[in-house]
């Protein structure tokens, strides 16, 4: 492999970032989505190009969870991308909600389509006619069905990579039950699924809770929601979402079936989906100034071997000791690679690998072969450990598992640091300028929290809610708060989160800041 | 399960179809994909769902196809659905071949988008520009991507599910390559796992060989394929393609490169494609008037179990013994259902599962019991036997490997029986009229094929070329002919296809058929 002619060998000079996470965030995503060799920006505004490194990120999310939810008993189906008119615009609210974003079909070849046909923004109006003709009686019930496909929201905010493209890959579920509590019981399980992608694969910390009812799903009865949060820059961000449609859609597309007792019922249903999405959130969270880093259960290569030669010494022995120890920890199951090119220093492929984000770098040199060991040095905390060849699989192993759990927990302890409960609006108004997830109480009406959009707008953007966690805080004075976040309207992201909940008792709240009052001595605050 | 209360059990009628196969074989054909459960067809014209019964057999050769070409270092992406139309018009040949099937994209919302984007018909003209871009050296040769996807081409011939349908699945790879010798080779790695899918998965025999100049890929330097055959109506029909696109493309699209000492290269390209086609093929070669039939391979259900249970019979026991004999299947790997609805007669069950195509039901009534034995009725051909319990896991494999077996001798026979080797022009006529894939001498002319096609355009629809077999039968006098094949242009229908093939020295027989004159007596037809 290396004989020793090294013309033009590269140095590590020109593979850094330009700019920095912590300064320019915006310009950071951007630059190490593409030098990580994750994204390539395509001709056309707003569609991006997966490369195999992110591709194989979505295809291990997809692997597991196609198996959980085949194992729920729901199947996979593929329906049309093109949806005529009158089907798209049958539920109003539905429509309402997607209209500005849909793309439209009116030619083919040079001629004219006698009416124009929408791409799916989603699928529930090009699906749920046919769960009207399939579902007649209660044994057609559970009807569950999921497809992995694209879809197309031509949205005109300023894109970003994975975050919001005017197309992206997702999957989708879409069931439907003869009983509400079914269609509840699902809901959460397949939240439980989104969490899991989230905080057992991409080691990022979600809160799982309800959406507010301007922000649920359109034309739904509630929407459950995963949360993240961008530590950085006090970005929270909707991770996935798992909704109950009610029998809003049902009615409109008249699901209905008679029950054992021969009465009529009509259909509870839900959709369910994850995307792309996920990718971007997950290089938001870890990535740093040298570029992406990837949690060991995404990554397509988990270990990168680099042989470290010097002049005299034993080349072809550092080389052989690089292929067996890939050979090894293949074997072990780990997906392991070494580079062995010629005409690059291994000072460039340690930064080239760095910027890609390969979790464990090994190196091997003329001493580590004299010793029987190598050299491993961590991608997310650039320790560096000896290791025998000997004990090499349980290490790497050992070592891999600890960098899956470390990315997580240290992702975890700063979005812990940015929550803040708040009790008045000034301390609300105050954690907003600090870009903090606040918890605040909340009493869910779609008034106040127009109202609190509009007097929290400004250069950093409005409030808006995140989710009512299902897991509450414990606060004094029984206060029924909500996880809501906080950050900025720059040009391409999203406006950023905030908001609170209260248990039905708490409207109180709601009235006071309508009134545009601060509450600062009702004991609901305490 | 059962607890006698069996009221409106519903009985056999209402199952069966009302097309014969022999007798009117595209009603046949729509009936059965429907009653099968594999399609629904869609209020877009050209547009069909596909139900978890077909989507399931995709998944399963997706399986296949995905590992092999991972082993073959070809990894998976995902480029956008859109392109523009400057760069679809880059290639004058391809884009003659597609433009009249493009469909437009002219409208977001209630916006016209500047510029017209187009839906791909396929990706040449999507990737390549950016192959380009990340083909610098011949370090970074051989590129292998490909991609699952839709596709969208606009049709105007009636469409046909799975067939012929202006959406449909497929995978795409697209490679490049720093010489004309790897892209042979893999042309050929790719087109036998087309194959393997094909006579491994679908029990459907195919020719391998290589298309005429008239019917290869536009833009492309030559084509190979895997045809296939419908016995019943004479139908020959392209199963998948894998394509050398020389170097046509790249000087395009400017696909360069460096070699080891500096000088400039270009990219030798292929792309290959196997669609949902496929699945439709299967179900018109398999299929009878009874319903589907599917191969155990790819059937998501291999066995389901009917509890026969008799009046004053022990119902629980045949219930019990059911779910059993799923349990023990199912722990050996065999995908096994049982069918325990009430209010269905085992009757009404036998055409259910017929008509969906398991390839083997298993039958559990109170003899079966008392004998500690199951009835086993396969699909392909009626046979039923009795099995004991004891032995059940093995003969059960024995029986689904001997149908997937049968399956496949079975259509071979029928296609083998359908060619015929034509020496004259009016063998050939007759051997058209007969509806024969024909084996004839060829010179892979385009003006004689299209001369052939202008004489043989008749009520049946004009002679087509399949391809030149790679695998040339023994023939008298060297004759280097090519499986060809006939069928009639029904109003849905592929045009259908013959030709032969002839060695360089043979472009003779081009110029006489060109002459209009019938070569009776020369020594090359001997």
């Amino acid at each position: 492999m290396a004989d020793g002619k090294k013309k033009e060998v590269k140095k590590e000079t020109g593979l850094g970032l330009t700019f920095k996470k912590e300064e320019n965030f915006g310009e950071w995503y951007s630059e190490v989505v593409v030098n990580g060799e994750m994204i390539e920006y395509y001709d056309i505004s707003g569609c991006y190009i997966l490369r195999p490194w992110s591709m194989s990120i979505w295809e291990t999310m997809q692997a597991f969870f196609d198996v959980e939810i085949k194992k729920m008993k729901i199947k996979n189906c593929y329906f049309p991308l093109f949806v005529s008119s009158s089907v798209l615009e049958k539920e109003k609210d539905h429509i309402e909600g997607f209209a500005p974003e849909v793309a439209w079909v009116t030619k083919s070849g040079k001629s004219d389509l006698e009416v124009p046909i929408a791409i799916r923004p989603t699928s529930e109006t090009v699906m749920y006619p046919y769960f009207s003709k399939w579902i007649r009686g209660h044994r057609d019930l559970p009807l569950k069905l999921n497809q992995w496909c694209n879809v197309v929201r031509w949205e005109f905010s300023n894109p970003t990579p994975f975050i919001r493209s005017r197309e992206f890959l997702w999957q989708e579920g879409h069931t439907a039950f003869a009983t509400k509590q079914e269609a509840d019981e699902e809901v959460l399980q397949i939240l439980e699924l989104y969490r899991r992608i989230y905080e057992e694969f991409l080691a990022i910390p979600v809160i799982k809770g309800k959406k507010s009812e301007m922000e649920k799903f359109a034309g739904g009865l509630y929407t459950t929601s995963v949360e993240a949060f961008i530590p950085n820059t006090g970005r929270g961000i909707q991770g996935a979402t798992s909704h109950c449609l009610g029998q809003n859609f049902a009615k409109m597309f008249e699901i209905n079936f008679e029950n054992e007792k021969g009465e009529k019922g009509m259909a509870w249903q839900n959709s369910w989906a994850y995307s792309t999405r996920t990718i971007g959130v997950m290089v938001m969270v870890h990535g740093d100034d040298k570029g992406l880093v990837l949690p060991p259960k995404v990554a397509s290569v988990q270990v990168i071997v680099v042989p470290v030669p010097y002049k005299n010494a034993d080349t072809q022995g550092i080389f052989d000791a690089c292929a067996a120890t890939v050979d090894t920890l293949c074997e072990a199951g780990i997906r392991a690679e070494a580079d062995s090119r010629e005409n690059y220093s291994p000072g460039w492929k340690y930064s080239h690998w760095e910027m890609k984000g390969v979790p464990l770098r090994i190196e091997i040199g003329p001493k580590d072969l004299a010793n029987n060991q190598v050299r491993a040095v961590r991608r997310d905390n650039a320790a560096k450990v000896d290791i025998s060849r000997d004990s090499l699989m349980e290490k790497v192993k050992d070592m891999l598992d600890d960098i899956q759990r470390r990315l997580f927990d240290a992702a975890k302890q700063k979005r812990d640091a940015c929550i803040q409960v708040v009790k008045t609006w000034d301390e609300f108004k105050e954690a907003l300028s600090q870009r903090k997830m606040i918890l605040a109480p909340w009493c869910d009406e779609e008034e106040v929290e127009r109202d609190v959009k509009e007097r929290t707008r400004g250069e950093m953007g409005a409030a808006k809610s995140l989710c009512s966690p299902f897991d509450q805080p414990e606060l004094p004075e029984g206060i029924n708060p909500l996880i809501s976040c906080h950050g900025h309207l720059s040009h391409y992201w999203y406006r950023m989160l905030c908001f609170w909940k209260a248990s039905k008792e708490m409207d109180l709240l709601g009235q006071e800041l309508l009134d545009h009052q601060v509450p600062v001595q009702s004991s609901i605050f305490m």
